[in-house]
């Protein structure tokens, strides 16, 4: 981490090393990174932090979020999860900020034996991949969180899944990505070509669709905030994860008393709140944690995900321009993944050198993913990426 | 109706000869009708329309809410009922403006044999009235509004139970108050000495407690607006109001294509939103209606109804003060009841002689009531009410 910002430099007119199209938490972080390595960051968006952490609920849940069939992702997950406690401390160290970042572990349960056995069958998966899984008897269930509903049946513990509050966490990376040297520029960026950059990065969300010609669509995501009435924090500590008669819904409990319940996922590209969705996700909870019927309801909101084919992120150059990476596609992992994100695109463009860890997530895994991009200078074309 | 203005008048800062408290929609239809009597008019608020009426789904219901033990009540809801068809068009004519003025009529509906059963008491009740409710078998039912579940398991229909927009008749009140002459006077009134008018009148729901002794409290209503998806019009026409899983709910279609469900009844004076009856509302909204699962939620709010210890409105002059007209007290029922309210008040100031309709709903049937109202002078004591 360096103090520097953008007046010592000797040349602020000079073209940047760096810029970031997207100022949410990857782009911020990247730009953080970036800039603290000593290079010259530009970020663009015309409102930083408005896409879909403005709606997330922050769990950084790698083991409750390992699903079937999609090993990788959670391979990325588990690293970057194991990232968060120092990349938290030195946020919190650079910028003096709180960002609501918890310890104390996730409960996934299941309300009916239906639910126990549907959630029992991915527990089991989580544990043959060595995550680390505790069940619990629903004595040990209510010992934990006593606002439980007595007819949940069952449940489990992963206690290296936390949470942090993505509206403290991007004002944060914002801050730190500043006092770092990045010049934030709050403008909408409509093509590549029109940036003048060594290097640029398209932290764009589902912006990427339309600004690279990545396979990235919108996921619509609806999510309630309710309140703990009294000013007094939440009546439970973990994270909960539930089914709840076959629908499936967290609880990301706040010190400030807030209580995230979240959320849907819908193959749609309108941010409308309807009906059902509250519907379902306040039936699930209140079946869940009943206290929550007596919680304020503070808001109902909807985002997008950026979602990809294969439901994980896409990072590293396109197709032959290695001037222009792709740091996007995270789709419900956005706030999990910003530690590596921000490390290996950092990595990638102060060294040239692709991480290892990059490789199953290369923008060029898709059929059709192709130098579409025009406008851009071409420098440094092909001599990144082997 | 007259279309004198204020500036017309032969001495605008003369005494007023009627003050009213409060510009919701039952003071500004007394300063309508006051006005078009000629008679100088005062309306004090400093937020016209900001109370109950702004929450209220504005249902002409005197049949569907003629409840057990509240004759004396039912009969003025009837009466007043019977007065909107021509106070919409005599409004609308003044104005201009729509009112959201709809008579399709209302279905009461059961959705369960047990919430039949329990509808099926209060309509037998309702026929023994005299009041008109026809029983519908389910085929007829459905016909009628093919859109309600198929578990619904009977209804009834109360065609003269008709509809308005208190949100549309609010403003139109008001308009037409001032074109006959009312000076609104934006600010508020925080003892009845404060005011110098020949009669003062206290239209200020649950605010009449403070002001005036009366025996009014908030009783706390949460209502929920949707909307059909794509700008149409509801896919039902019916006011409809039933009974799911020992839940009672409403719903009332707009042209606009918003909906409006509601409402709890809780003795309690906050306006927070809860999940829990955001939960109830909803829960039992789909299950009547399953369309509504479609719907956009947009708006959650709560208001308070001035409830009183019978649930009937306090009209007519406070005990030893015939200068001082409770217009108050209206609790679920204030949209009907403008007309009824506007026209005895208004009688009663022009001509000093209560209508007979009066007499059930005088102050002084509450023990207690007196004249506790310090500060206003008191001419014409004594001489108003027999």
């Amino acid at each position: 981490m360096t103090g520097r910002t953008p007046s010592t430099r000797s040349d602020d007119r000079a073209r940047p090393d760096v810029a970031v199209v997207g100022a949410g938490p990857i782009g911020l972080a990247i730009a953080w990174r970036c800039a603290a390595r000593g290079l010259r960051v530009v970020v663009h968006d015309p409102a930083p932090g408005s896409g879909a952490s403005a709606v997330a609920a922050g769990m950084l849940s790698p083991v409750a979020e390992a699903y079937f069939g999609e090993r990788e992702l959670t391979g990325l997950l588990v690293e970057s999860a194991a990232r968060w406690p120092a990349f938290a401390a030195e946020l919190t160290e650079a910028t003096g900020a709180d960002l609501g970042y918890r310890t104390e572990g996730t409960l996934m349960v299941g309300l009916t034996g239906d639910d126990l056995a549907e959630a029992r069958r991915l527990w089991a998966y989580q544990q043959r991949l060595g995550l680390p899984v505790t069940p619990l008897r629903p004595s040990e269930l209510r010992d934990r969180e006593p606002a439980l509903a007595t007819r949940v049946r069952g449940g489990a513990l992963a206690p290296t899944d936390h949470q942090v509050d993505p509206r403290k966490l991007v004002p944060a990376l914002r801050t730190a990505a500043e006092r770092a040297g990045a010049v934030l520029v709050p403008a909408p960026v409509r093509r590549l070509g029109e940036l003048d950059a060594a290097v640029t990065v398209v932290a764009a969300g589902c912006g990427a669709a339309a600004l690279a010609g990545l396979p990235v669509r919108p996921v619509k995501g609806q999510v309630l905030r309710l309140r703990a009435p009294g000013g007094v924090a939440p009546g439970f500590r973990h994270v909960i994860r539930g089914y709840a008669d076959g629908e499936q819904v967290y609880l990301v409990p706040r010190d400030s008393g807030e209580v995230v319940v979240g959320a849907t996922v819908e193959e749609r590209r309108d941010t409308d709140v309807s009906a059902g969705a509250v519907l379902r996700l306040l039936r699930a909870a209140v079946e869940l944690l009943p206290e929550l019927a007596e919680y304020d309801l503070v808001e109902t909101v909807a985002g997008l995900r950026p979602g990809t084919p294969d439901n994980a992120p896409i990072l590293g150059p396109l197709p032959g321009r290695p001037d222009v990476l792709a740091a996007t596609g995270h789709h419900r992992h956005g706030i999990v993944l910003t530690p590596v994100t921000a490390d290996l695109i950092a990595d990638l463009v102060s060294t040239g050198e692709p991480d290892p860890l990059l490789a199953p997530f290369r923008p060029d895994r898709f059929a059709g993913v192709g130098p579409a991009v025009g406008g851009t200078d071409s420098t440094m074309k092909g001599d990144r990426w082997n």
